[in-house]
């Protein structure tokens, strides 16, 4: 790579994704305690560096507030040693973690004595682009390798120096337990134009996942030539039906909208059956004010409560990640999942009822990845699913739906052992 | 539909797109006696029709012959009562085959009391893009029908009037059955502007499969923004290892060539351990040769017997699909799996041995969607694996790979049951 001219992006992305090709081989055959050791290692380094990345940091952070970076994304950037200890226990948590690779999936006999067996195997080469988070070049570095593949890791700019020394220690790790440093590898370059690269390597990455706000997923989904697995908006629907108890309802709603209101599985649309709109919504629409959110209510509930601020039609498809929930009275259940089908983003729902058939016909029509009954939308998150740690939230319908974790980080193919057949 | 215009091209496509994203809202939902009924109804509508299916027929043979279609290509266009009845029952075997909607794929508990289900649901609208072969339009359209997805096909313009009279018959069945003709519907023009239509449909098309030669798939590949289910190249392998009995690797080649030249699964090359290349070699090459087949083989090769031509650089990447075979003298199984690694397609490859050891290496190593032991690549099909009818063999590693069947035509959503749980 030395020869390579750090501003010839073509020839220094070629020369990535070749790597990154021959690592993902040998890492298809890497036995799981050579994975593990090597996410160990890791994570020793990070905390053996700890100095050196909060140092890269402080100069992403002086260029940041420099640049006038809001508040939120400077706290996003920054790096202090409780955050470098999470992230090497986050190593730690995926070295833990079972090895999805070389499971068998299914296995069946033909008539005519053939043995076919569906193994899992790694992917390949994952593509990973992402914003100023620098941890994230470590959490999905990590779980890409625990499934077998190697990654190419692609952040934001503004984390480019915390990223480097974070991507020094990871490569650290990797060699002390013998596995290439290519395993996993960081575009070295600031330069945009490795992005528009990325997403034409189609010979040599197989996945890219794209993590971060509207415009970064709206541009690598227009332009990529290599398949994504898709995380797009989070407009989760909170849906209070006729049979829904009054005060579950009023904890469900607040906790899926205000625990946290930046995550994507927070609730950004309130639905409540027409039926007990007036015993149940001045209590929810009580609680949510009362816990600081701005409540943007249709016709119906804003003549509940002169608190709620008249909703636009622009509001039923707003992904607020903020302390603002819009609300809508519907008629029933089938209703609201029609309101979901029209704004929804297929991401996750729930309804809040004690009507069995109603929960059933919520669960079954809506065609999003997570549907909920009786329990908060903030509940869509790999860990929670019991899946260890996870790169992000599909809302695409192929390959990984819902939580991305190790496993949906696998592909599979088909052993078929016989002897001696041949096809009559 | 009436509404607009034929040749405006975008408004006839969007039309379409909406017409079978409403009906695969509606198909989700349908109970699986519903769709056996509409493709039991189909298959009667088909052998109803059969004498409007054959005239429709002759216009396409007629134009085709006219055009000076090739023999091979004429063959493929034809229909005649026995191909009708294949047609109708391959309809009514996808009626028997278990419908995979409503599976439940996995249930787990969490410690909260969560109870957490993965249930395989319809991918939505399925995009097929093929050639000549008119029997697609009913093949493919009925496979999606019962994994609860609609169809959208786009069938060779030599087929156009016969893939019309199908579909014609297969729109009765369903209209018969109660469900909407919108869940099968045909691309209404010859006009490629279409296909190019399709490609950019990404908010009404989930996934596409084109099917067909090397120049359609590239284009496909290339303009699509909507995901594929890549079917690209065949280049099978059949390895003949030192631990080969010589009767069974004979017996195998010969199938696995000869059998059927024009399936992807027929071996395109064959690569055989220098041990054995004396012993063992000269008898495959007699059992090709007689069989009818032209022989390439490298220099080692072509040593052992003067029929053989020899082979250049470009022979270890072709598919023939006809009766040549290229063969090559390998050191052994790694040398095997490096050659298949640099020119093979990811599809199928087969191993003859009576050793363990080189048998799991090979089966574990290379990395294609299908791996036999001592048994014919001429087995890589969907009806020989016992899924039933297939859409085609995926040489991708996402989501479907090797025969996608009804199964590889279904997504998957989390359906998770609460008591009123609010994440801390």
């Amino acid at each position: 790579m030395n020869a390579i001219a750090q501003n010839d992006i073509p020839a220094l992305m070629a020369d990535i994704g070749r790597r990154a090709k021959a690592a993902a081989a040998e890492l298809a055959q890497a036995p799981t305690e050579a994975k593990n050791a090597a996410l160990l290692a890791a994570a020793r380094a990070l905390r053996d560096q700890a100095n050196a990345i909060q140092e890269a940091n402080a100069i992403d952070m002086a260029a940041g507030a420099q640049k006038g970076l809001s508040k939120a994304l400077l706290d996003r950037l920054m790096l202090d040693p409780g955050r470098i200890e999470a992230m090497a226990r986050g190593l730690e948590d995926v070295a833990a973690l079972p090895d999805p690779v070389g499971t068998v999936l299914a296995r069946w006999d033909r008539p005519n004595g053939l043995e076919i067996s569906r193994v899992r195997v790694p992917l390949g080469v994952i593509g990973v682009i992402y914003e100023s988070r620098p941890n994230v070049t470590a959490d999905a570095g990590a779980l890409c390798l625990k499934a077998g593949n190697a990654a190419i890791l692609r952040g934001g700019s503004e984390s480019f120096h915390s990223s480097g020394a974070i991507m020094e220690a990871l490569a650290r790790g990797l060699t002390e337990a013998g596995i290439t440093p290519d395993a996993l590898q960081r575009v070295p370059t600031r330069d945009r134009a490795a992005v528009g690269e990325m997403l034409t390597m189609t010979d040599t990455i197989d996945v890219i996942v794209p993590r971060g706000g509207k415009s970064l997923i709206a541009r690598v989904t227009n332009d990529s030539k290599v398949p994504l697995f898709k995380h797009l908006d989070g407009i989760c629907h909170t849906y209070v039906d006729a049979g829904a108890d009054p005060d579950m309802a009023r904890r469900i709603v607040v906790n899926a909208k205000m625990r946290r209101t930046g995550i994507c599985g927070a609730t950004e649309t309130v639905l409540v059956d027409s039926a007990v709109a007036a015993s149940h919504l001045p209590g929810i629409l009580d609680d949510l004010i009362a816990a600081g959110c701005e409540v943007r209510g249709d016709t119906e509930t804003a003549a509940l409560d002169n608190r709620v601020v008249p909703a636009t039609e622009e509001d039923w498809g707003t992904e607020y990640l903020d302390a603002i929930v819009s609300v809508k009275v519907v008629d029933g259940v089938i209703d609201a999942i029609d309101h979901i089908a029209r704004h929804g983003s297929q991401h996750t729902e729930a309804i809040i009822t004690n009507d069995a058939q109603a929960a059933e016909t919520f669960l079954n029509r809506v065609d999003s990845a997570i549907l909920l009954h009786n329990a908060s939308t903030q509940f869509a998150d790999g860990g929670e699913f019991g899946m260890g740690a996870e790169i992000g939230i599909s809302t695409g319908k192929l390959h990984a739906r819902g939580p991305v974790g190790v496993e949906q980080l696998t592909s599979f193919k088909y052993q078929v052992r016989g002897t001696g057949q041949c096809r009559p």
